[in-house]
């Protein structure tokens, strides 16, 4: 999509990210003439895109009319993981129209978990959060075939290979539907609304159930020529590691994730080396501590709360240095659930990586917890969405 | 640069990639209208970049005239390596017209190496390679700022910091010059005219005096943020190691590279464990085995060559099956001087990327020795220098 194809794109876009704006300044920025300007101003507006929105201030002769992005624009971003789904309705300028979040596990399959994602978002109608959808959005915990629309052999979900998720969505809701990992839509929605605004070369670390990698470069998401990249979860940090569930040995993921970190934690409780967790494994119905715990622990002092959060920084720190020299971004952000292990987790990753990488390469290279959360999901799925209904607006 | 502005960068590779071409199939292949197209060649043809070249075939109608890149079109293209400089002079088709090759320490300086770059390429002109050269590319062993056409802390180039050899060049030959490092130079070779041509996302890994690679991402060299991407050889792949050049523990060309590789092999010489090589020890005026004699030892069949061969194979295979799993490219290419190793190498390094990254990134990507071998280098040098001059035709 290049030179006069992305012209809309480029309008709506500027209109969602910058609210009303005059045509004389759309002119400008657009460095456009004015009459092909007016002229895809006025179909936009039949199309329902775009409508007027008063007149500008001054700028010295007649004064330029406002447009902004329809106020009925509405689009819906969902996020599902491992064991939940969030939606949001969002009109325009991405603000949050409607919010609904349940548990779900996503192993019930495509077509259990889509039932819930269409009722939510007819919850949503009926609630008045839209009349008609303009686009859906929606992140995948596994790899996604960005070009077909459907999950490719995505590891930790059974029965979701090649299942026709942007079709069934489109076809559910009559719009444009667009299907991505779920560590890609975090990262652009750090990228639109985050910490990472407007910096072109990032990789998002996820560090969750698993571990996954957004690219930014160039200003574009990364996705590989199979859409699979950015898995660096099985990426080998010890040859004589635990075996992983890729059936490899010594894994990123097999050692520090929220499943492991999780076993890891128990152990620690069970054989008395941390009375933190000891204390918190008394107390658990399920007989197990998580990672929030080992957070808990470790903000209190626990040593092997500190000591286990420090292991694992140093494995990704190590895994996050090669990269660096790899790929030389700008920055580095740290998100997904076990971002909550906050600054300590940070502190081992930065010194790995400064200390590993060559010195040009981190010399200016910011390493950083997500801004958005739990939200970053949801927030990408919505970005997302509008660019797919701006590109098809024509 | 984009639209309008890449219309005769688009027209001029046509032209230096396929040959003299009619106006009307010219019109067709870049999609636009035929007054635009005449008027952009004839600017072209004043300009000295576009000649005419006959009548085409007819297709039924009025016949058309062929045009082509001007005959007198001249390029420079300057390989830089540790030890070495290769200069071609090519012409617009980037067909070979003079060679000159001469043995040189890179640490002795940009004054004195750019002194012997620039009295080749006068020598050229006496022999009358040239009347003026239309652009200079050249690549050096070492990172580079790809926008300021300098090196940036080079690690085994003293004294080449930040020195302007872009514009040196261009002051001393009245034309545009640009510089890249030596592992990009050799992938843009590579695409362009060796085993990953078209190829839009691969990796081209360098295993010579040190390791680099190169990366082409959406038909793009990646260079990333302060252009020292594809640092691979200070990856770390064993935290107990040999201490590296770089002063950090266990990076990869600490463990194998061409020097690494001769000290190993010069070791297993004198302890006696290779027959093959402590032959050639016994031949060897600076008693020292190289990389090569490691290489022929492993085609006679000695055991010790070829582990030392697996050994670094795997090293290397180790490193990219992590790249693999963060980049998803669609093809790796080996080269630079240890390319000699041969298959055995390249056996070693696909049996751990394919048992080692996802099965999904690695169903269809070839692991193949470079093309073009010694030539990469100077042969993308030259499709640099190419793209430049047409970016700057107008």
């Amino acid at each position: 999509m290049r030179g006069t194809e992305a012209l809309h794109l480029r309008l709506l876009r500027l209109l969602r990210d910058e609210g009303a704006i005059s045509r004389a300044e759309l002119a400008d920025r657009l460095q456009m003439p004015r009459p092909r300007l007016l002229a895809e101003l006025e179909r936009l507006v039949t199309l329902g895109y775009v409508a007027e929105a008063g007149l500008a201030a001054s700028r010295g002769g007649r004064r330029s009319t406002l447009v902004e992005l329809s106020p009925h624009l509405r689009f819906a971003a969902v996020d599902l993981g491992a064991s939940s789904i969030d939606v949001e309705v969002v009109n325009g300028r991405l603000e949050t129209v409607a919010v609904y979040a349940e548990v779900a596990d996503i192993r019930t399959g495509p077509k259990a978990i889509l039932h819930r994602v269409n009722d939510l978002l007819h919850k949503a109608k009926v609630d008045g959060a839209y009349e008609r959808l303009h686009a859906v959005g929606i992140g995948v915990p596994g790899p996604v075939s960005f070009r077909d629309g459907t999950p490719v052999s995505p590891p930790i979900m059974p029965g979701w290979d090649r299942f026709p998720v942007r079709e069934l969505l489109t076809r559910e809701h009559g719009c444009p539907a667009v299907v991505d990992n779920d560590v890609n839509i975090m990262a652009i929605g750090e990228r639109h609304g985050g910490v990472a605004h407007s910096v072109d070369d990032f990789l998002f670390v996820k560090i969750g159930t698993g571990i996954g990698c957004g690219i930014y470069l160039s200003g574009e998401v990364y996705r590989g020529n199979d859409g699979c990249a950015g898995d660096i979860g099985h990426i080998q940090v010890d040859a004589h590691g635990p075996v992983c569930s890729c059936g490899n040995v010594g894994c990123l993921e097999a050692l520090f994730s929220g499943a492991a970190l999780a076993r890891e934690a128990t152990a620690a409780a069970r054989g008395g080396a941390s009375p933190a967790l000891a204390e918190r494994l008394a107390a658990s119905p399920t007989d197990s501590v998580t990672a929030l715990d080992v957070a808990q622990g470790a903000s209190e002092g626990d040593v092997t709360c500190i000591r286990l959060i420090r292991d694992g920084g140093r494995r990704v720190g190590g895994v996050l240095a090669g990269l660096v020299s790899f790929a030389n971004p700008s920055m580095i952000v740290i998100g997904g659930g076990l971002a909550q292990l906050g600054h300590i987790l940070l502190a081992e990753i930065r010194s790995v990586v400064y200390r590993r990488s060559l010195p040009l390469a981190t010399g200016n290279l910011p390493v950083v917890l997500s801004e958005l959360g739990p939200r970053a999901g949801v927030a990408g799925a919505a970005v997302l969405a509008t660019d797919v209904a701006f590109a098809e607006a024509s």
